[in-house]
């Protein structure tokens, strides 16, 4: 890879690092690492999360147990003041990333156009 | 998002679309586009491609004679020089792709490092 994209992917790396709204969710993040019941609630989400999406990629069937213990934790979370405001956080920082993405990736949607296929 | 954010992810696009890679990532495509036997080709290999992925998400059985379908394809893929020659710049391109991602991403893995969970 040239050292000119390199260059400039660390420089938006830094722009990233030094956003508003980055720094809003590392606050948010260690508002939750720093309190042990946050942190429990937040980890036991992450898990079930993670499993259920497993379970889709897998093509498994998914109960209405699994179902039902995901909408309980989600509600707890929604709750859960700390929580409920780093999932806020997270949800607006992946929102910037898929734009970011976007962005870098419009040269291939422009060749990869309706020109094509 | 602010205007940073933007610009950075501005100066980083065109970057892209100026590095060596992309310009001869657009060379190959162009090849394959203006010529009308290995555009057929290269479609119908994207297409096989993208239909064994949607069954795989969708956790669908992939039968045998789809597998050598795309087993004949990708042979064929092999033995044309110009369609080659596209996959090999579009898989380059990807990897430089994953790679600037890697970069940018660099801030969330570090706050959602092993310090957590
Ligand atoms: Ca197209
Ligand atoms: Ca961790």
């Amino acid at each position: 890879m040239s050292t000119n994209l390199y260059d400039q992917a660390y420089v938006l790396e830094k722009a990233v690092r030094r956003s508003t709204e980055f720094s809003h969710l590392k606050q948010m993040f260690e508002a939750v690492a720093n309190d042990p019941a946050a942190r429990d609630l937040f980890d036991e989400f992450r898990n079930v999360q993670l499993q259920l999406q497993h379970k889709q990629m897998e093509g498994l069937h998914i109960t209405d147990d699994e179902v039902m213990k995901a909408q309980e934790i989600a509600n707890r979370v929604q709750q859960h003041h700390k929580v409920a405001k780093l999932m806020d956080a997270e949800q607006r920082m992946s929102m910037i990333i898929a734009e970011l993405n976007k962005i870098i990736l419009k040269p291939l949607d422009d060749l990869y156009g309706p020109s094509f296929g």
